[in-house]
Order: C-alpha cells, then sequence, then structure tokens
C-alpha cells in the first residue's frame, strides 16, 4: 500500500495512492484508518512530505564504497569501517516534499551535491527494542535526498547547514508499506541521466539496525523519519537541474534545483 | 509577562503567571490572544516545556570560561576562541519539563552533567535577519539544562546520545517576555548548593547574534529555542539530586535525578 500526506485546496490529509488516483483517508496512518469515496487524480492534489516527523535521523557512514569519498569531504583519512552506527539527526526545518525546488544558498562556499538514499517511516513509538523486533516498528519506506554542500560539511564543527539548510530534505513522494527494505535498488537521475546507482542490501547496519541503536536512547515516535545513509561517489546539482531519487517498488522523488534569489543584488 | 504551557487534565493550552496563579488563554500565544476568567493555582497544573518546537539549537562553545573545560571532555586541545557560533541541533526528543525527572541510562559510559543555560523562544519565522533585528523575532526567554553524558560527547562522532538521550533537554518552567537578554544572572544548584554561576554578559554571541547567524541558513519558526551555550567547568549529577538552573527575573527550573530502571537486572 502506498499512502501520501497532500493539500488539496486548504485541507492537509493523508491518502492511498492507487495508479493515478488518491484516494483520501479518515483516521490515523499509525493507528487506524478508513478509506473514503473521496478520489482526487495525483495530479490534482500537491503531495507533501508523507510525515511531519518530530526528528529526522541519518545513520553516519553506511555503505563502504562512501567511506574514502566522506574522508576527502571532511578533509580526513579514509574513515574505518565504523563498528556501530553514528547518528545525526537532519534539520526539520529543512524538509521539503516532492516536486518542490531545492534552492542552493547564494553564499554556499562549495558544490551543492545529491545523496539518494532510501528512509524508513517510524509506525509506533519505540525505545529500547533489539534489531529482531525494531521491523515491527516501521511503518514503510519513501525516497529522500540528503542534499549537502561539500564545503560546510568539511569546515563546520557540525552539519547543521552543509546537511541542514532550508531544502536540503527532499523527502517522497509517499511511503510503501509492503517492501523488503534490504532488497531496494535506488537510482539518482540528473536530468535523466543515471549518476548514482546501489541496493540497500549493501548498507552496513540494516534498517533495523540502526532503528534498534537510535531507540537504546532516544524515543522514535510515529513519523519520524531514519535514512539509509549515502552511498559512493556524489557530484555537484546545478540550478536548472532536475534530480530523481527513484526506488523500483517505492516510486520516485522528483526535485528541480534552483538559486536562491539573492535581494543584495537587486 | 511570564507564559506558561500547562496540562489541566487532558487538557493543554498556554497561560499567564500571575503570582502563585495561572490564568488560561485563548489564541495562539505568537500572534494574538486574550485571557479567560478560568484561573488554576500554579501548584495545581502540570507545566510542560514552554514550547512544542521545530528544532532546539545550541550554539556551540559560546563562553570563554568554558572552552578548556570543553577541550578536555572532547580529549583535544583547549579550542581557540570561536570567530562564529558553532551551531548544532538539540533532540526534541529529549525535552521534559519542570519537575519531570532526569533519567540517567542504565549503560551511561561516564558521568552525566548539568549545563545550565538561558534559553531564547522564538516568536516569529525568521529567515536570514540582521543581529540588530532578531531581537524582534524572539518572545522571550526561558531556563534550561543541556545535560550531557561526558563519556559520549568525546567518543561519538556526534552528540545524538551524550546530549540527545531522552529527558537531557528540561526546559521551563515558562517564558518571560520582558527582560534583558544580555544581563540575566544564572546560577545552578544541586540540593540547594551553588554549583555554577554566570551572567549572559559574557556570552561570545549574543542571542541575537545567534539567531541571526542560525536564520542566514535555516528559517526559525515561533516555538523553536535557542540554548544560550554553556558555562565553566560543570560536575556530575547523581540519582536522588535534585538540579535547579534559577535565573532571576524569570524563574528557577527544578528536576530531580533518577536512575533508569534496569529490566535486565529484574
Amino acid at each position: 500500500m502506498k499512502i501520501a500526506r497532500m493539500r488539496t485546496g486548504r485541507r492537509v490529509s493523508h491518502g492511498v495512492v492507487e495508479g493515478d488516483e488518491v484516494i483520501e483517508l479518515r483516521g490515523s496512518i499509525f493507528t487506524k484508518f478508513r478509506l473514503t469515496d473521496i478520489r482526487y487524480p495525483l495530479s490534482e492534489v500537491k503531495l507533501l512530505p508523507p510525515t511531519d516527523p518530530r526528528e529526522i535521523w541519518c545513520p553516519g557512514l553506511n555503505f563502504l564504497d562512501h567511506l574514502e569519498f566522506a574522508g576527502s569531504v571532511l578533509g580526513q583519512e579514509t574513515p574505518d569501517v565504523p563498528k556501530h552506527p553514528q547518528p545525526w539527526r537532519k534539520g526539520r526545518n529543512a524538509m521539503t516534499g516532492h516536486l518542490d525546488p531545492i534552492i542552493l544558498p547564494k553564499d554556499a562556499e562549495g558544490e551543492v551535491h545529491y545523496e539518494g538514499e532510501a528512509v524508513a517511516v517510524i509506525g509506533k513509538p519505540c525505545r529500547r527494542v533489539s534489531p529482531e523486533k525494531a521491523g515491527r516498528y516501521i511503518l514503510g519506506y519513501t525516497c529522500g535526498n540528503d542534499v549537502s554542500e561539500r564545503a560546510w560539511q568539511g569546515s563546520d564543527w557540525t552539519f547543521w547547514r552543509a546537511k541542514g539548510s532550508d531544502t536540503f530534505a527532499p523527502v517522497g513522494p509517499w511511503i510503501e508499506t509492503e517492501i523488503d527494505p534490504q532488497e531496494l535498488d535506488l537510482n539518482v537521475r540528473i536530468n535523466g541521466e543515471q549518476v548514482q546507482s546501489c541496493n540497500t542490501a549493501d548498507m552496513l547496519f540494516s534498517f533495523a539496525e540502526v532503528v534498534s541503536y537510535i531507540s537504546q536512547h532516544a524515543t522514535l515516535r510515529p513519523g519520524d523519519l531514519v535514512f539509509s545513509g549515502a552511498t559512493g561517489v556524489t557530484t555537484a546539482i546545478r540550478p536548472g537541474d532536475t534530480v530523481e531519487v527513484d526506488i523500483p517498488g517505492i516510486g520516485t522523488l522528483c526535485n528541480p534545483v534552483q538559486a536562491e534569489f539573492d535581494s543584495s543584488a537587486a
């Protein structure tokens, strides 16, 4: 089942996507809901990030083939293979939806890169769950883009703006609830050309392991998001580009890239 | 004016504190509200953290007399005096209210310390505001405790659990809207004994400067919290302790300290 969050007129609601339609639902996607008779063509609703999370978690280095690249961005040696996740919090202010623009800050000091990732959506509160049971607390999976300004990532003490500037967290288009999260192909395309390709089978720590690890000290809540981590080597996005994060079986998150309007130049 | 957020029965509302009473209000504390005729004795309401923020920001090292200590915690040389804030995000999962317990994780590897701080409460959305104008976007100030597990702070890649474990962000008891934020005395007491004393005049970057800096890349929203940063050298808290963060003119945030129940020992 594919669950979307959408704005229709002034109303925000959830719905179930079937083909090119979305059926509005009543109730909570985390507890109990029923379908209504209200159907919209997908093309006529504004898709929002599928939840309004309390926290957005990323696992730190989670693909072997990203280690060397990450070391070079941070101006450090290639890091050792991590023995456990190294979670960090991505900014909620950065969230943006399917088809919304990624805005390149006018004062960015380096290149801004895509990082296509799969994203787990927490379905139930969890605290101190085991890796074996963590999957039960996940509602489903969606696509995300951990947009990153590489100069700030190397120079700042934290990722607050390198990965947390406004619009640097596109998420969507919807949640797929019935899918094997550790067998997902993931492709990133810029202007239709494939630039990144991986499979979540190669995650060093599975979604269940990452969720379990975080839950030892921080309660996860329904709607919280947990990114997979990035893979490989990434490249810059430019104004006018279109970035697609495509996970067959889930869907495609598509975002145009814009330059920030520079009012000081007006 | 002192604005509190409270639970009465099943209802959550805001109120204005006058003496030992709180007067319930209708409307939004961020836009327009009016007082009702409903009054409660302060002793009969459960005070909650005064807002439900989208982000909790901390400025990084922001007092000269904390630099050497911070370096020792991180296992590094004493850091240089920062040239600008180094913001980081504290976990919303960690928030807890006045009189709620700070719970020491059963698997903490080091000491857990208090860090008494003043906290700005954002009142209006702001993006790219100047330091001169940033004060207009701040509704008022409250007390906070940046509770920190010192071993994790040194060993982990980020502060996700060192400063973001559940209950590690007590905030309250209420917001004071009419006060000079850069002339606040701040005292921390453990079991009545003073252990920390400072004045916000010694902040390296004022609240307005920190808010302005963050707003260059991340939109701040009504209710978001911005901590002052910690001062001096801190010490451990133990189960059974009571920690008070007292800012004359605002109020006193008081939290008992408890050990986490260790179900594996049961």
